[in-house]
């Protein structure tokens, strides 16, 4: 298919430019002897999956068991759910999965860890389970001190085992923290076997944090507006875009463009909702649900009715999980269109 | 199933008070004779949009095309898409739906009528097109001075038919300029089927038109934070809500809840992105996709570890489009699972 044959609204992916971001990060790891694990929040693909995996990464992370599910059934069997896990029919599922793939899941609370210990039990299995240290994001995690107790219920449960330090994100200012937590755990006489960070900006610098043993990213994949302004990425690393047309000239300064809220997401930042490739002078202001609307007050020559844009989002893992299908686009070819497999599974 | 079976997140539909806010709204059409078209956005599921037309309404508003076919392939034949489709083949499929159903677009441009022109010569048949008129809200919508000129293109046109005047939102400000674009419609001799305006907040002032022969609603069917905040329905007017659980209490003014951007939405309204109906005091202050940061600190008892909490979401119709299913619940019994037939269908 040719890509002007494509209706708007579709989520292009610049194939080129992914296959050099997966490489970029790969090579990042490889030089630091990072193992890298990408994880699939933004794609939630197995091909790509597949792509990532082949270029070197050791396995990859989920953040829900029903996305874990989509992407042991494609065959893909090292698998990272850094989440707290409750509930009896998911830790029932979590463990199914664990039985027959190599899943590791983090835990923050002794709450957490009960709730896998019962269900590792009633398989008779040993599950893996890593501990999550609090960041200065200041959302899930344990303190320092609580880190060796919670291992501690893990090491001593036999339907347990204990995986390692789960960071995120992993931004240099943590190495303390992690020094830390390792010199507790070694004092308790606690192995190790991994202490995995992550975070797209904080990958970076993860050689500068030589205890981490591993890193997980999503976004350094397709990229957004968000790494771009974060200077963690340029605008030209970012493989997607969103194809939307200008549906309405009402007036001089304004287009409306026919994706909204539930194409680019309601996440904004910098003050836009996403960036117009062709027009850097423009401002998307507002979104509707299926409308978006443009301020074009700047841009000389200013966007035509009918004509089509492309958009970079602000947040490319929220756009990925709004639509049905993602177009790989090369030059101006349609290579391949990828149904967004583990699209909408929030279990 | 019971509605404690069901693991987290699970977006529930209150069935009594859904039906409640059916009737109610369509009660009040009934009082004014004016024609009810409940917009399908907001549920995106055929047999509600039947449960609608049960209750007297004269069809349904869709968003896209997309959408119309899954409605009408569902038997619903009645159907207005307010919005200017644009593109060969969109307009093909648009014309191919209006030969066996009762469609009906808008149009606010000269660009936009000519191609529904040429699509609906190419099936040598009429096609309905209203002509959208500017609001207050200033989105699409030509000036008043326009849409006569529009109107007389529609009505030139021998595979077009004008079908009326299109408003959204129809607040009671909108009065003069609807007058204003009748007396010239008027003027020029051409026909007006019907006066269409809409809007959850304006139909509540829809008899203060006497212009109107119908409106459009969409989130009235389930309610939300949206239109609880803007005194348009009260919290007990809410049909949806999200159940979640407490993954994580990681500090004591702290709780961690298993819905982020993915599952509420970023849609942000008085500083918080929901509701929580168990902890009236607690305030969702951050999502990331996952996760949700709720600050605790005011509540007392506050929400414990494995908790399950109801949270209200800021907007509902985008929180439906996330997911691909909606459990209807009364009182304890899970009567009915609908899959969200057009989630995704930005076409």
């Amino acid at each position: 298919m040719d890509v002007h044959d494509l209706e708007t609204p579709s989520v292009l992916i610049d194939l080129d430019r992914m296959e050099a971001n997966i490489q970029r990060m790969q090579d990042y790891c490889n030089q630091y002897g990072l193992d890298f694990r990408p994880h699939i929040k933004t794609h939630k693909i197995p091909d790509i999956a597949r792509m990532q995996i082949e270029a070197g990464a050791v396995g990859i992370a989920c953040q829900k068991v029903s996305e874990a599910e989509v992407f042991a059934e494609a065959g893909i069997d090292n698998i990272q759910i850094p989440y707290n896990i409750m509930g009896k029919q998911k830790t029932a599922r979590l463990t199914d999965l664990a039985l027959y793939n190599r899943v590791v899941v983090s835990a923050d609370s002794a709450y957490t860890i009960s709730g896998l210990a019962e269900a590792a039990k009633a398989k008779e299995m040993a599950l893996r389970v890593m501990v999550d240290l609090v960041t200065d994001l200041q959302r899930t995690g344990a303190e320092v001190e609580q880190v060796v107790k919670l291992a501690q219920q893990i090491d001593a449960n036999e339907n347990l085992h204990f995986a390692g330090l789960l960071v995120y994100p992993s931004f240099p200012t943590m190495r303390p923290a992690i020094q830390e937590a390792l010199h507790q755990l070694d004092r308790a006489g606690i192995g190790v076997d991994s202490v995995s960070g992550g975070g797209v900006g904080a990958t970076k610098h993860a050689h500068e944090i030589p205890e981490l043993t591993e890193v997980r990213v999503g976004t350094y994949v397709f990229n957004d507006w968000g790494t771009v302004s974060h200077g963690w990425a340029s605008l030209d690393d970012c493989a997607m875009t969103v194809l939307l047309t200008v549906v309405s000239r009402p007036a001089p300064e304004r287009a409306i463009l026919d994706g909204g809220s539930k194409t680019l997401s309601s996440d904004v930042l910098d003050d836009g909702y996403g960036r117009i490739v062709e027009y850097p002078d423009a401002r998307i202001y507002r979104l509707n649900e299926e409308h978006a609307y443009v301020d074009v007050s700047n841009c000389d020559p200013a966007p035509q009715i009918g004509e089509q844009v492309h958009v970079v989002p602000v947040h490319t893992c929220v756009v990925t999980n709004l639509h049905n299908r993602l177009y790989g686009v090369r030059g101006e070819e349609v290579e391949v269109v990828w149904p967004v497999a583990a699209r909408g599974l929030v279990w």
